[in-house]
């Protein structure tokens, strides 16, 4: 073996290049050492170096969520691999593209006791949609041209819709040091180039779910979590039209585009949980997206019979209730341009009483919950969800919203207003862990457009992740993080392991810990709110501020948890009047 | 469901129990509801909570490695799990039991959609020795028999040589609160009592042995990583009455057990590297254990040829060079013992020439290497492989001695002397990770027996598992750290990427990170050493304290190549004298 027989490598990136990719994370280590070589040199190529191999995935998955294509990840092998499982599984369920790039011993170093060395074949199990072996490199053109169609095949097999992860595992055998250049005499034909497709619905199927929608009396749209933001704005504009409500997931992205939210239901997860504002029950709904968070609208859902169309184009149409009626084999766009091209005749009379109620029920609950909020003590820092309202004044155009698992996405989802505004809102809801979200929330900021990019998080989200903080410093970051402190898990709070007094600490898991040097000890800034006041003072500095800030509201689980309750009977209340 | 379905998890807990468990390690979660509560009522298992999975799988290893039994880990549904699979990986290469239990929804959730569901069948795919699906527990006679029989089945598999990891997948659907006991009618037989059986070698096997080891004119051992004390023991007796010299890796526990220690050569690291000392070769070589640290010893090794005997129980003997020439199938305490039954005549004359040859080369590089530090510059911190010298000194009967991949283990394996004293030297080599290390030596600090458990390790280590920092406080444990703060990968400046410098920030990975207000949050003590009076000052007090305490040593890599380049030269030079 000679250094010249890394050749390979460099036609792997060109690959790469040629199908789109223009990233990569990297993390140190020494078997990876051509890929890392041969990539930081590239022009081409943006590198991001991460120590932690788990953090680095997440981080690649977040700049894949907001630009929309895949990032490659590099390491090294052994456990540095196995760091990566996590956010490949996070990548898979919500059908981000990654190429995972795992360096490894040659064949005849596996099994015999080598150092660093373990089974890195289908690491990642059912969770890629591709997975494949490399031989170990070798300067042959027929290699080199693997080498190249791997690279393009792989990506495109990751950025086909439904997206996800795929791994490439590749062994190196010594001398590890890639020749600085391909020669002029190394130039080759480039790569495949790959023309995409696009699944579009059977003409049969537009023209039924239109009659369908036409005909209904008391029609719905459920939007569950997705990223298009097209899909979004067609969305409301086209539901608006036919007189037909959307309760939308706020991951949905159709609370957060341009244009007017008429038919954008937001109080949903509130309003379900009042029989007079759930009754009578939809005759037809149209779903779009994964599994919307509440459960309060998952139950209504799970009641809903013979009467849901879920859109989907794969077999994996997400339905835990077992009550979709039908499914629509099509990108939701296709099918959402088709039914737009139908002109709608006037919205008929009972379609709008329908319309209209829940427009009204949804005006109520807002002023509900707004009044309820400012009535019983304007300032104090009792109900956590309330820093979605006063959080939507701010965020510019354009802005990232990141929310953590557990109860942020739930108090997102009850609290979070429709607006006239680009903000994109991104969860890990793919597997719904409360692990890698600074990690996620940081490579969404290395991704995004200019708008900026705010996290919500709890105290014990914040700490599964904590070397993720040294990224602002690092890699020369911004990132704003409102981290909700109740010392614990404040989910628990809500579920029947409350009342179990002697086991409880287990779930709740206080922790004492204070952020605030840590945070300074990565080059952050961190500020205290213990006033909605001075939450806004903080979060309007935190939105002018780079680098790392971090602001903190302390808030008691108990306490939230009865101010929660009394705004829901609020809301009750308000649509009995 | 009712919550009375739950009963099976009661008999689960009990067969762990009579199966020898005592520690359980608990990640808080939801749908592990039922296993948690449990498990924490229970008197007989002491239960430890940790926030971070990735950094409980590798406390509960630490803890397993040091109590030689199986301790349990409990986490609930999704990536939680995947957390796991680092420290999985290197207890499976480690042969460390763990039983690994994980939550999951059931089976009619799976694949549709529902929350925080991911595919957790076989999820650690080949690096588990065993894997179970449990039903759904319904309160029936045959279930609970069939819960109480796999707590014992799988505790039994991880603990049988060549131990290791288990894996336990556990739907539960709602409710999940557990009945707060078993009713007194709820008695139950107990499960089956499994009497160990242990793998001796075959009679004409051992006299074989005997024959050729008696006829070997230079005979050696060569003692790799392993974590059996009364064969250390053994080992070093047998071999100084034989008049053979063990090579011993500082992981072999040979260096460091009761005993003297005339045939423990601990300097073959740096002897190896002369002509002079590494001739004539070795006619036989008995090899005991896993594939030993030095790369120096390994290319010994792959130039013995036909003259090596390996001892290993199963198929997996460790000989990445592929000259094995014999395998003994057995324990190796079982081999030793056979051997030493069989009285010795006097040791050959030749035989003597050889054994006081190694003892005379050792005892030279000893010096050699103490003259090379002490005449340069008596305290000025520029060898960090000083450090294990020095701490050989402060370490006290029973401690333990935890070691960090990459520079640490190649520098204990180089310097650490050998004792008199018992000291569990650990380094988790199974997969030779740098992730995990913290945690691992707090889970052995929980589960070691007083002597105290001291942890080396880089700064690059300590970096990626940070937040395992809080456990000193949050689980009241004591830990002494030294870091060797080299500001990155110290080991890139040994390999050929150190001559890249366009690229080389990609290996070094320097972080500027300042330690010190980290460990102050977390309720630490933090010291830093200038000198090496400083170190022995600090670690004196350190010796003493408890929680956790870091000593930081910051070094330049660069100066530290090249002392110990110089080190080098002068063991070979006093070999040649």
């Amino acid at each position: 073996m000679s250094n010249r027989d890394l050749v390979p490598v460099y036609d792997f990136v060109d690959g790469l290049v040629a199908a789109g990719v223009t990233d990569a994370v990297i993390s140190p280590g020494s078997r990876s050492t051509p890929l890392t070589m041969v990539m930081a040199r590239d022009g081409r190529l943006r590198t991001w170096s991460i120590l932690d191999e788990r953090s680095a995935a997440f981080f690649a998955l977040g700049m894949a969520r907001v630009r929309e294509r895949a990032v490659v990840l590099v390491c090294t092998s052994g456990t540095a691999a196995a760091n990566y499982l996590p956010a490949v599984i996070e990548a898979y369920y919500s059908e981000v593209p990654l190429v995972v790039v795992t360096a490894d011993r040659p064949q005849e170093l596996r099994g015999v006791g080598a150092n660093q060395t373990v089974d890195q074949l289908k690491l990642y199990g059912s969770h890629v949609k591709g997975f494949v072996e490399m031989p170990v490199p070798v300067d042959t053109a027929t290699l080199r041209q693997h080498a190249r169609a791997m690279a393009v095949r792989m990506t495109v097999c990751a950025t086909t819709p439904p997206r996800g992860p795929v791994h490439v595992n590749w062994p190196f055998r010594e001398p590890l040091i890639p020749p600085r250049a391909m020669a002029a005499e190394d130039a080759h034909d480039l790569p495949a180039v790959v023309h995409p497709g696009r699944l579009v619905p059977a003409p049969e199927a537009v023209a039924w779910v239109l009659d369908t929608l036409r005909a209904a009396e008391r029609p719905l749209v459920v939007a569950g979590p997705q990223q298009d933001r097209a899909l979004a704005v067609r969305l409301r504009r086209w539901a608006a039209r036919e007189g037909i409500p959307i309760l939308a997931d706020p991951l949905s992205q159709v609370r957060t585009v341009e244009g007017p939210g008429d038919a954008v239901i937001d109080t949903y997860d509130a309003l379900l949980r009042s029989p007079r504002a759930s009754s009578p029950p939809p005759d037809w709904i149209l779903r779009i997206g994964a599994t919307p968070v509440s459960k309060v609208l998952g139950q209504y859902l799970a009641n809903a019979r013979e009467c849901q169309i879920a859109v989907s184009p794969a077999a994996d149409w997400r339905d835990p209730w077992f009550t979709v009626h039908h499914v629509i084999q099509a990108e939701p766009l296709a099918l959402l341009e088709a039914l737009e091209q139908a002109a709608s005749d006037a919205v008929r009379p009972q379609r709008q009483a329908w319309f209209h109620r829940w427009r009204d029920h949804n005006d109520r609950a807002r002023e509900a919950i707004r009044l309820a909020i400012r009535s019983h003590d304007t300032d104090r820092m009792d109900l956590e969800g309330r820093l979605f309202l006063e959080l939507a004044d701010v965020l510019a155009n354009d802005a990232v919203l990141m929310v953590g698992n557990s109860m942020p996405v739930r108090d997102l989802d009850t609290f979070f207003p429709t607006l006239d505004r680009r903000v994109r809102i991104l969860a890990n809801r793919g597997a719904s862990g409360i692990d890698g979200v600074v990690s996620t929330a940081f490579g969404a900021s290395a991704g995004e457009g200019g708008g900026g990019v705010w996290l919500v998080i709890g105290d014990v989200s914040l700490f599964h992740d904590l070397g993720a903080l040294s990224l602002a410093k690092r890699l020369g970051l911004t990132l704003r993080i409102l981290v909700v402190h109740n010392d614990g898990g404040g989910i628990f709070q809500f579920l029947p392991q409350a009342s179990e007094r002697d086991t409880f600490n287990h779930f709740r898991t206080p922790h004492g810990l204070d952020f605030r040097p840590i945070v300074e000890a990565l080059g952050g800034t961190f500020h205290r709110a213990g006033t909605w006041a001075e939450f806004r003072e903080k979060v309007g500095q935190a939105a002018n501020a780079e680098g790392l800030v971090v602001v903190e509201l302390r808030t008691d689980p108990e306490v939230n948890r009865n101010r929660h309750a009394a705004v829901m009977r609020a809301v009750q209340e308000a649509v009995l009047e």
